[in-house]
């Protein structure tokens, strides 16, 4: 009476095929509602569904579709990156199997009912994670349920040590290997460009990786694309790093902390930066890139991701914490977060102002020069022969000297100049001051929206300048900054946002926010 | 100098086509990457664009193409329900703006900072889910954010008062309006097919309606549509319920508690359904389908949603709180969920159980038919005039003596019957017992997992028929249940999991668990 299947289990096979769709860091698999071998509705209020062939198999969204011009009811159409990745060609035979929800996904649930976690634990949600196990909507329960007011100090190291190991790690055999980070949030923020200059003219390894923009107008891969070329292979980076003591390179081709690239394509656009995650995912990468002394940099303001004093010391406190733990020598950095640095922002502009600095030009912004000069003398003070409270000077020498230009040089050749001509945006518009007072307020966050909204980071030259900061004398009509754009449509967006609200305030003197900071 | 765009704002528009991808609750767009009006790529770092025209929209995720057979660099794609939802022709012109990220979402991220949020602050948040402005990453965030150690009993009350609001509601302009709800989680459980009509051929009005399956192997809804069409029209739903005092129908017709339907498709495969959460989502359907008297039964058992009898009471008083504040009448019943209910598991075999105990049958399952008729007998004691203890035999009265199946008859008629007759699966497969013994343990979850992937609810003659229950003696070899599938492939998928983990576990008759319950 017992019939089993199981000795004529028939291995179902459709033909793979690579759709033109880019799905955005989700995989996406297209199955025809009439296939003949799979029910496809039944697989779609799963998450998900696991595509497999000789042995290699990838986790996708699964979509069910009716046309056959799309896929024909033998085909299993992917996404263009779930193509890739997969690895086959098309006509392929594949399988579909129903996709378990990964196991860590019970410390998740653990974690969302109030438990501590342990090492353990997020050894396994990040080992899964890595593995692309989890949907979107996991990533966000995971980063909601770990975030700050349910993660305790040594569940952010257990985090972080988790995130770490998930991925590759640089070992540069020395003993000092600098870097600096900032936590982000400050558009034309773009000291890097020029501590790693400095820094390097003075001898020090300082191989920096950076990431492109998620969600802000510009990141440093992104500016500094605009000089050079920034995607090196890893043999490229190390053989220039090794040689020239420094790289400005996109982080992206090395798996360093991959864990961290997932779960930060989640976390930005649903804007949510818990103090607990900041630390992990930021020591985690400068970790995995060998930095043995990091300077860390966070903006204090009412527009900035830290808003209080209180709230920078306990981010410092946790950031110390788990540093030491780790091994790494940490020095944190309490800066003015209250309006951009810089002129620019976007990446062309901001390219444009880190060149001004080292070129010691009368137009160079004044307050992207000092800021850098005081990062790069507080990394230079790492070095055992720099005494306490001198790095800045010699930061200044170095950069007064030319040999930070000089040594910016070097690293744009040996990586190779940029050969594209990024411009400014042929459109332009100029907002202008409302009133005659001085400026007491320009929003952070706004300003990063209007210049995205021009295009910033995908078109290199779209972008806003600013031709007034804190504390400046305007008068009616004069202009506070001016947006470029490529795009009419991106440009149109751009000057609906900014008319709506200008992220400028014009006010009297005593209106300044006064700036909680060290320096 | 100031050049300003506002005036040749030019209207950007691209053609509408429809796409036959069905996305599963979530619109998509498809835009050409050459497209020559948009950048596609800066929109899709964004979560969601806004597709306009003729002053309606829709909010969308972006999907990148690179094919022109999908959607030519002029054309603006969109998936099925998505077009639906646009509610316009193929070929209509449509522009595409940024879309915000819902201004309720601060809300959100308060919450997650641990604070606690005001009714207004649940308003905002359900209002915008209703309006589909959130994508299902930050409903996860909100589901976590407002998980079951985050959110007060008061805070409870807001959310379902939001969300009971958020739609339409049932005026049945009487004083006595019942109705009975389990929270879900024992495969087999459909009390609801023969309390509502035990209850309504007692002359009291019960205006049932139901929930597909979204994780489950069956819901009331996908098992009483193998009798009769359940899919009614608001209008005819309420002439069969003035006329029939009762009916058995599909609640997702009537817009009741919109964001709930929302918040489940994300909640359910993230597999966390917390206390709160629960509470108000059942409270919120039900009071806006009209009930002013409630039954609710709260399994309680090893694999059941509650495991603990303290979990139970916690879940008990959280109903109550809320239900005398929102001034419903309401009893909760805890039940023994320690195994699946009846013998079949998918909609046709529990439409026969539930058949079988309407006719009184001698094969008719004696725990359904116990359970059945002690909910029943609790509704029934809402009525004034039935003394309190006495709803049980009144209710086996109306069981026995074929009253309840001429009710069924009745609220089929009425409803329409099914035209379809539904099979059991034509594939089969019997799982023997492994040892001589007492089955000891029925897992619900893997027995509802065995019967989804064997093709249940979509295949309606899929699922599972226990021959064992707890407590039941078995011989090595003898059979412990049968699955059935339409489709080899699900039937393998099927067999493959019971090969790994039956379900059942056979062992000594002091070895089965006690159940904690009332009855």
């Amino acid at each position: 009476m017992a019939k089993s299947a199981k000795s004529k289990a028939i291995k179902e096979t459709l033909k793979l095929c690579r759709l033109g769709i880019d799905t955005y860091h989700e995989n996406v698999a297209y199955l025809h509602r009439e296939c003949e071998l799979y029910r496809a509705e039944g697989f779609q209020a799963l998450s998900k569904v696991k595509i497999c062939a000789d042995g290699s198999h990838i986790l996708a969204v699964l979509n069910v579709v009716d046309d056959d011009s799309i896929v024909t009811s033998a085909d299993l159409g992917l996404s263009e990156e779930a193509f890739t990745k997969l690895g086959l060609s098309e006509g392929h035979l594949v399988s579909i199997e129903h996709a378990e929800p990964p196991a860590s996904m019970n410390a998740v649930r653990r974690k969302i009912a109030g438990e501590r976690l342990s090492q353990n634990d997020f050894y396994h949600i990040i080992s899964d994670i890595t593995d692309k196990l989890y949907s979107k909507t996991e990533i966000s329960a995971f980063l909601v349920a770990s975030g700050q007011t349910d993660m305790d100090r040594d569940e952010v190291l257990f985090l972080t040590r988790a995130m770490l190991e998930s991925g590759e790690k640089f070992d540069w055999n020395e003993s000092l290997v600098v870097d600096k980070h900032c936590i982000g949030g400050i558009p034309g923020n773009r000291t890097s460009m020029l501590v790693v200059p400095i820094v390097a003219a003075h001898g020090m390894l300082i191989p920096k990786t950076s990431s492109r923009a998620i969600t802000s107008p510009a990141g440093t891969a992104d500016t500094m694309e605009v000089l050079a070329n920034v995607e090196l292979d890893i043999k490229k980076l190390h053989d220039i790093v090794r040689k020239h003591r420094a790289c400005l390179a996109w982080g992206g081709t090395a798996q360093l902390s991959p864990a961290d690239d997932i779960m930060i394509a989640v976390e930005r656009p649903l804007g949510i930066d818990s103090l607990g995650q900041m630390v992990a995912s930021i020591l985690s990468k400068k970790l995995s890139a060998g930095a043995t002394h990091l300077v860390i940099d966070i903006p204090v303001g009412a527009t900035a991701k830290v808003r209080h004093m209180r709230q920078a010391q306990r981010l410092r406190k946790l950031f110390e914490f788990v540093g030491d733990q780790l091994g790494i020598h940490l020095e944190v950095i309490i800066t003015d977060g209250r309006q951009p640095v810089g002129s620019g922002i976007g990446p062309v502009l901001e390219s444009r102002d880190v060149m001004q600095v080292l070129q010691n030009s009368i137009d160079a912004p004044a307050d992207l020069r000092q800021k850098s000069l005081r990062l790069a003398g507080r990394v230079l003070e790492f070095d055992p022969d720099v005494r306490g409270g001198k790095g800045f000077e010699i930061a200044r020498d170095i950069l007064d000297s030319g040999r930070a230009l000089e040594m910016m040089d070097t690293i744009i050749s040996a990586q190779g100049v940029q050969k594209i001509k990024f411009e400014l945006g042929k459109l332009e518009h100029e907002v202008l001051s409302p009133a005659t007072g001085v400026v007491i307020n320009i929003d952070n966050l706004q300003m990063s929206h209007i210049a995205r909204f021009a295009g910033a980071p995908i078109d290199k030259g779209a972008g806003v300048d600013l031709f007034k900061k804190l504390g400046d004398s305007v008068k009616k009509g004069e202009p506070l900054y001016r947006i470029y754009a490529e795009f009419p449509s991106d440009f149109n967006f751009s000057v609906a946002l900014c008319e709506r609200n200008s992220g400028y305030q014009i006010g009297k003197k005593d209106q300044i926010p006064k700036a909680f900071v060290e320096f």
